[in-house]
C-alpha cells in the first residue's frame, strides 16, 4: 500500500489508517509579504560590494574546465593561474538567464515541488555524522538509522523532500555509498531528493538513478529537473574541483544547483553582518553565474547560510538574532536577482536539550519562512549545529513545520466566518461550544499538534509528566510502524537494481578510504 | 547600590558587577513593517462586523454609572435594563480621542516607557496562581515567590515593566493583599507597574501608591500616566462592575487602561478566527470608548488575546497557528484605529516541559512582535496557559526576549561593516578570526545568550549534559543573588509605609474571604 494513499484530501486533517494525526500533504505558499530587514539602498550597497569583490579581488576556481568556461565569457585569470576576476557585467548577464521559478520533479508526480516566488518546501535534516534517539543515545551514522530517517521523511507530509543523507551511513564503503544511498532514497521515498557533488562519477550516477526512478528518457530529464545538489563554497571565495564539477555536470544535465556559501561571520567571513552577506552574495553569484554559463536557464537556487560563531569558543551558533537577520536579508538579495531562495532550520543545541533546540529552531524557521525562503533545508531533525540527526527532534520539527504551514493558510473573512448570527444566538455571557456554528466546524477548525501536550497539570502528572522528548520518542516509533514503502514501477526497480549492481561490479568510485 | 547602575551604557553588553552577562537596558523599536495577515478590505469587514455587534446586539454593562455615561453619549438601553446598544458613531468618535502614543512613567525616570507607534516593551508574567522551580516543584502562590519574581523583573534589563502580580500571593489576606503587593512593587522594583481592577478602593489605593512612589502631586499624576490596569472583558460581550469601575477610575485619573477581551475561539467566541476577532474588536472598542467618554485623551491600549481551545478537552491552547494569526490581525485592527497594541508571550506547556514551552512561546513572540504589539504581556515566566509562573522559564524567556530585541537592532550597511578591506586582506581560503577588523569588534559583535549552551557535545557531556531547565535554574538563582534593591527617596518610602499602615488599620478592602 502506498503511503501516498494516507495523504488524504487537501485542507483536511488526516489520520493515516487510524494512526497518527498529521497535517495533509499540500503545496505551501507564503501569502504574507516577507520581512525586509534593510532598505533597498542597503541591498544595493551589498550587491555593489559583492560585485566589486568578484571583479577586483576575484575568486579561486580550482578546476581548469571551470576557469575555461569563465575565461571564455570574459573573466580575467589572475597571476596565480587559479584566481578568476569576474567582471560585473559577466556576472549580472549570466545570473539574468536563471529562471525565477522551476519545478523539481519527483518519481511520484504528486510530490513535484515548485521553487521560486512564494512557494515553500521543507527538507529533512541532511549530512549529520551522528544519529541520536533517547533510547539508543548518540552513535555514528549507519545505514539502519539512515533508512529510518528516510522512512520518516516519506511518512510525514510536511517533509517535502530530502536534502542529502539525513545521517551519513559510514558503515557503507565510500566507493559505493552513493549507490546504496541513492537506491534507498528512490525506493523508500517517492519525494524529490539531493545528490552530493563529490566527483563527476557520483554526479552522473545520481542523475542516471533519478532518470531510472522516474522511468523517463535522458531528453525528458534534461527538461525536467529531478534532483538537486548543494554546493557549499569554501568560504572565503574559493570553489574546489568537486564543487565546480557538480555545478557543471548538474547544470549541463538541466538539474538544480543550490549555491550556499558557508559564511560564518567572524570565521570564514567578516565579523560584521553586512560584510558576511556581501561575501555570501559574491560567492553565490559566482556559482550561479557559472551554472548559467554552462547552460543558460539551468535551475538554480540562491542559498544563504550566514550565521555567527560563538566568540568565546569559535563554535558555530545558529538560530541567533544574527542568523535570523542574515536569513531575511539573504531573501532580500535573492529577490533582488529574481532567484529562488534557500534557507535552513538550524540550531546548536546538544542532543537531549530539546528546550534550546526548540527556541533556536523557531528563530531559524521564522527567519527562513518570513525571509521568503522557498527551500528550507534541515527542516526536520537537525541538532548540534549539524553534527547530529535526532529522531525525536525530527517529529518535534514536523510539529513546528506543520504549525508554520498552518500559519501560512489564509484567514477567510466572510459572512460565514464572521459568524454574526452565532454571536447573536449565543448572546452576552453565553458559550459557543454547543452552537451549530461551532459543531459544524470544530473538528477541523484548529491545528492539531503532533507533540504538544495540552492536558492540564494534574492529568499530565498522572500520565508520568512526559516531556516533549519522551512524547516525541513514542511518536517517531509509531510513525516508523505506520510507514509503508511507496509503490514503484517494477521495471524501474529492476533497472535500478541492475544499474547499482553494474556500478558496484565496476568498483563504484575510487575513494581514498 | 541601585540595580540601575549595573545597566551600563546603551549598545554595550554589560556584566553586572562581574556577574551574569545580560543585554543592556534600552528602549526598543520595531524597525520592520509588521506582518499583515489579511488585506485592508478584510480588516474593514471585521471592523464593520464589530460595530454591527455593538449597535444591534449590544453589550452587557453591569454598572449603573457606566450605563449612565454611555446613555448620555447616545447609547440605547435594552429591554433588560443592562444591555447597551452603542451606535457606530458614538464608538468611533469616542475612540478617535484616544492618544496614538503615550508615556508610562516609572518612579525611576530611566524606566519610563513609550507605548504606540513602533515602540515595544516586555512585561513579566502576571496572575499565575502557582509558582514553580525545579527544586521546589509546583506550589500555590506565596509572597516569597512573589517577591522573588519581582526581583527578577527588576534585575533583567529586558523586562521593562510588571503587568500584575507574577504569582498570586495567597498567603496574604485578600483585604490587604493589594497594599502589600503594591508596596513590594514600588520598593523592590523601580519599573512601571500594573494594578488590578477589583473594586474602586483598590484602584484608588493603587493610584495613590503610584503617586507617593513617584513623589509627585495628584495634578501631575493626572498628566503623567504612572500605572496601568488590564480589563479582561467577560467574553462574550459582558463587562462586570469591577471592570467598569476600573475603566472609569483609571481613566478619570489619567492612568492607562488596557482592554483585552479573553476571546477563546470555540468557547467564549466563535470557532472561526474572523468571528472571534470581530467579537474581540467589539469588546475592546466598547471598553476604549467608555474610557474616552470618561476622559477624552485618557491613555488606552487595544488588547488582543484571541486564541483557540483544544477541541478534544476544551483546554485553552496558546502559541498555536491560530494564536499567531490572531495576534497579528489584532495588530492590524489596533493600527486601523491608531491605538497602541498589547499582545502576549504565552504557551500551554506543563511545568518541566521546557521544549514545548519554548516553541509555543517563540510562536507567540513572533506573533506579538511582528504583529506590531507595543506591550507584550507575560513576557517572562508564564507556563501552563497562565496557571503557573516558572522561575526557570523566566530566565529562558529573558533569553528569548533579548534575542527578539537584538533581532530588532538595525543592520548597519556602510563601508565599515561591508569590510571590503578585511575581505581583501584575508583573501580566498583565509580566516577572519585574527584580522584587525574582527579583533576590534568581536567582543560585542554578536548576541551573547543567557541560557543557550553552545559547547560541543563532548564538553557539554563532561559537564553533566545540563539541559535548558537545569541551566536556567542556576541562572535565576544567581540573578537573585546579584539583585540589588533600587534606591528610593526616604521621604517617599516613609509616606508609602504610612499610607499602607493607615489603610490596613482601616481594614483594607472588604472581601468575601
Amino acid at each position: 500500500m502506498s503511503a501516498r494513499k494516507s495523504g488524504g484530501r487537501r485542507g483536511q486533517r488526516v489520520t493515516a489508517r487510524g494512526g497518527l494525526q498529521q497535517s495533509p500533504r499540500r503545496a505551501l505558499r507564503r501569502g504574507y509579504a516577507p520581512i525586509e530587514v534593510i532598505d533597498a539602498e542597503a541591498v544595493e550597497r551589498i550587491h555593489a560590494a559583492s560585485l566589486q569583490i568578484l571583479e577586483r579581488l576575484g575568486i579561486e576556481v580550482l578546476l581548469p574546465q571551470a576557469r575555461e568556461i569563465l575565461a571564455a565569457a570574459g573573466a580575467e585569470t589572475g597571476a596565480n593561474g587559479t584566481r578568476m576576476h569576474l567582471p560585473a557585467e559577466l556576472v549580472m548577464q549570466a545570473v539574468a538567464s536563471a529562471p525565477a521559478e522551476f519545478t523539481l520533479h519527483a518519481r511520484n508526480s504528486d510530490n513535484d515541488l515548485r521553487f521560486g516566488a512564494d512557494h515553500l518546501a521543507f527538507c529533512a535534516v541532511a549530512s549529520a555524522p551522528n544519529a541520536y534517539d533517547s533510547d539508543g543515545g548518540r552513535r555514528a551514522g549507519n545505514r539502519s538509522d539512515y533508512r529510518n530517517f528516510l522512512r520518516l521523511s516519506q511518512y510525514f507530509n510536511i517533509v517535502h523532500l530530502n536534502g542529502g543523507y539525513p545521517v551519513e551511513p559510514v558503515d557503507i564503503h565510500p566507493s559505493v555509498r552513493h549507490l546504496d544511498c541513492l537506491a534507498d532514497l528512490v525506493t523508500l521515498t517517492d519525494k524529490p531528493f539531493h545528490a552530493y557533488s563529490l566527483g563527476r562519477e557520483r554526479n552522473l550516477d545520481a542523475i542516471e538513478i533519478a532518470r531510472i526512478a522516474r522511468g523517463i528518457s535522458a531528453e525528458r530529464l534534461l527538461a525536467e529537473p529531478s534532483l538537486f545538489t548543494i554546493i557549499n563554497t569554501n568560504s572565503p571565495l574559493q570553489m574546489d574541483g568537486p564543487m565546480l564539477i557538480g555545478i557543471i555536470e548538474m547544470a549541463r544535465h538541466g538539474q538544480a544547483v543550490v549555491i550556499t556559501p558557508f559564511t560564518l561571520a567572524g570565521a570564514m567571513a567578516p565579523v560584521t553582518l553586512a560584510g558576511a552577506l556581501a561575501q555570501q552574495n559574491a560567492e553565490a553569484l559566482a556559482g550561479i553565474a557559472l551554472a548559467q554559463l554552462v547552460r543558460p536557464g539551468a535551475p538554480v537556487i540562491y542559498g544563504g547560510f550566514t550565521s555567527n560563531v560563538d566568540m568565546k569558543s569559535g563554535a558555530p551558533a545558529f538560530g541567533t538574532p544574527e542568523y535570523v537577520r542574515a536569513a531575511q536579508i539573504g531573501g532580500q538579495l535573492a529577490r533582488r536577482y529574481g532567484l529562488p531562495y534557500r534557507s535552513s532550520n538550524v540550531n546548536a543545541a546538544n542532543v537531549s536539550d530539546i528546550g534550546q533546540a526548540a527556541w533556536e529552531s523557531s528563530m531559524s524557521l521564522w527567519g527562513a519562512v518570513m525571509g521568503g525562503a522557498n527551500m528550507i533545508m534541515h527542516g526536520a531533525g537537525w541538532m548540534e549545529g549539524g553534527l547530529c540527526a535526532s529522531f525525536e527532534k525530527f517529529v518535534i520539527d514536523c510539529d513546528l513545520l506543520q504549525m508554520m504551514a498552518e500559519y501560512l493558510q489564509p484567514v477567510v473573512v466572510d459572512d460565514d466566518t464572521l459568524a454574526l448570527d452565532a454571536i447573536e444566538d449565543v448572546g452576552p455571557g453565553g458559550h459557543f461550544f454547543g452552537t451549530a456554528h461551532t459543531q459544524a466546524r470544530y473538528q477541523s477548525a484548529f491545528y492539531a499538534p503532533l507533540v504538544a501536550d495540552w492536558r492540564n497539570y494534574e492529568t499530565w502528572r498522572e500520565a508520568g509528566s512526559p516531556d516533549a522528548l519522551q512524547r516525541a520518542n513514542a511518536i517517531y516509533r509509531r510513525a516508523l510502524e505506520e510507514y509503508a514503502e511507496p509503490a514503484i514501477d517494477p521495471a524501474s526497480r529492476e533497472e535500478l537494481q541492475a544499474f547499482v549492481a553494474k556500478r558496484k561490479e565496476e568498483g563504484g568510485v575510487p575513494s581514498d578510504f
